[in-house]
């Protein structure tokens, strides 16, 4: 970053609050990350799509009822164990962004949404995923409903929209017993390389016009496309508009991060989550934090990219507004190397530290410490966090 | 790496084995997770030397019982919560290698130690961390041992070894009621950086010179130096011999990982730890899996080092010997891409992948699978995964 970032400071009552965890812990500003799920929500009903935020993000069942009672018709997640916390966990509506191939993990999600009373949604790009989803979804009895999945430029998962193979596995899955055709689905993660808010911007046209062409052929041949389904932050606060689109599916706006605010479509003072950790050793050059890559892991921004030259952003927890930051300039496991520029605050010294990416920090710490500005401190378990398969 | 790195062929049994658990998990095989144990054992019982295993590589009681059963005085963990794990879990003696600074910490673990007839040893860089270390001890009317921390290189936490702080501070430890003066400790990190083996060794060198010349100097005071520890796994593995020294503490040995064959001290077959992975997309050139940065890490090397250019290395999980690996080239957070070289396997081929960095893949899964040569598997807790504090 090119830019010195400067201290967006707490009032006293959170500082005093989060002077009560053990560190290392990670802590949410509840009024941050309301602002953050109403902004979202105020994008969307402007845009006149519905929103379906990715869980990936906190894995808390308490932040995506909080979605919900904001406006979100459901949510996305990546992972089946993932989908079934949040269905079992009351969340009525999932759609499961992931290409599920396993038949196993595909019949297991169909029991939960049956037991649970809700929806799952899945995805799929090629005939093998189809086939396991047709074949769990008759053998349990159900009508599954499955997005085919485009890849309008990651390179990931998805179809090329401009070729024949989108419209003959709408096809598919549309003549597969078992099987609904939900509609498109793609993910412009590509986004985070475009740079800046008008590269975003670029990046999200390219990507709508391509999903409602792909849909236009799709309809040609005489089948609906119920839903067109895209998402990712950048390209929710740096929109070019939804027109043709039905849903989007952001799930880091609810935090932000150091990436966000590199690209410039968030500032510090709108980042909710950060680390705060311990000044325990200091040397010539270094304060030694208590927080390391197995808390703020090693992620220099989104998809591997590296986009960021540290591991985040330092500043004492009780810093005046405006402070300068002090960078996180390398991480051991345990360890965090706090760059102090000849000004080491003191052992004991407790440090807030804004991390390159909160997706990856939430999913390494145990629960969330959420303070209001009252002081007030609540700890939420971070409910999906051994969802790994 | 400029070598090509090649396949070191699985059994038909174990390949049987690797296909039952759902993907994505951790693999351990057996037989060179006990070679790994064996070899560091005869090292230090070679070099007249304890050894006493960082168990942040593995956080399971389990091993750390085969660590043990192989003749490990106890074990090192860099976290409070990890080391009340393997106190209660009746480990007799734990190292905690962190320098605490926090008396709620402090306290609790002196609590664990004495309610599990345990031992746990403290170290201090700083009269803060000792005055806290003091205070708790006598308020729990106990003796702490505390080995004074130094800095070899790393540029961590710890001492100068050639200044005045050393010496006074280990006076200090020894003065302070409620607490022994256990020692001296390091950890050459920095032999990471020393990238062949020759560098290693040199390192290595260069740390038991300082640590015997500053117990030298400690001595020359009247004070008893009754310990000398270091240890890391490529001076372990790269040694320079131990003369002067007490204790080795290695801790990825165990697993080891390509960060470890790259240096040049373990081959691609000595590696016990990888992640097995299902393809579940594939388009012109990466074939797509399902392990992630939330399994894989972003880790390119240890203490943010970027010695690697990918992200691990992939190949069919029955693959011949000598098969040439596929690079994960890229990685979101539950999706990996396997750049596939216009060959690649089918969707739902199972893909073994060795790790940049075993000891954050341990903490990122729940179970560990371990794996024999006869198709036996165990899925073992990572019992210390959750413990940040």
């Amino acid at each position: 970053m090119a830019t010195v970032l400067t201290y967006p400071a707490l009032d006293a009552a959170p500082v005093a609050a989060l002077h009560k965890p053990e560190t290392p812990f990670v802590a949410v500003d509840r009024r941050k990350l309301d602002a953050n799920i109403a902004t979202a929500a105020a994008i969307a009903r402007a845009g006149g799509v519905a929103i379906r935020p990715h869980i990936k993000t906190h894995k808390s069942l308490v932040i995506a009822r909080w979605q919900i009672a904001a406006g979100a018709v459901g949510i996305t997640s990546a992972k089946s164990e993932e989908a079934e916390t949040f269905l079992r966990g009351g969340i009525s509506s999932v759609t499961l962004a992931h290409p599920l191939v396993d038949s196993v993990k595909i019949t297991r999600l169909l029991t939960a949404a049956r037991t649970s009373g809700g929806e799952v949604r899945f995805i799929a790009d090629c005939p093998t995923g189809i086939d396991a989803i047709g074949a769990s979804a008759r053998q349990s009895g159900l009508t599954a409903p499955v997005f085919l999945k485009v890849d309008v430029g990651l390179g990931r998962c998805g179809v090329d929209p401009a070729g024949d193979a989108g419209v003959q596995l709408a096809r598919l899955i549309a003549g597969t017993s078992g099987l609904q055709f939900a509609g498109l689905l793609s993910h412009a993660g590509h986004a985070y390389g475009a740079g800046t808010p008008a590269g975003i911007r670029s990046t999200a046209r390219a990507e709508r016009t391509a999903m409602t062409k792909l849909a236009e052929r799709i309809r040609r041949t005489g089948l609906d496309v119920p839903a067109i389904s895209v998402g990712s932050t950048p390209t929710l606060l740096a929109n070019d508009g939804f027109d043709g689109l039905t849903e989007i599916r952001p799930g880091n706006y609810v935090f932000l991060d150091l990436t966000q605010v590199a690209l410039g479509i968030a500032t510090l003072a709108d980042v909710a989550l950060s680390v705060v950790a311990t000044i325990v050793s200091c040397n010539r050059t270094h304060a030694i934090v208590d927080a390391g890559s197995k808390v703020l892991s090693s992620d220099r921004g989104p998809h591997g990219s590296d986009a960021l030259t540290g591991f985040g952003l330092a500043f004492p927890l009780g810093a005046p507004e405006g402070s300068a930051g002090m960078a996180v300039a390398k991480l051991s496991e345990e360890h965090g190397f706090i760059a102090h520029g000849g000004k080491p605050p003191g052992i004991g010294t407790r440090l807030r530290i804004f991390p390159n990416h909160s997706c990856v920090v939430a999913n390494l710490a145990r629960t969330l410490w959420v303070y209001d500005s009252d002081g007030q401190l609540d700890e939420l378990a971070v409910d999906a966090r051994a969802c790994v398969h």
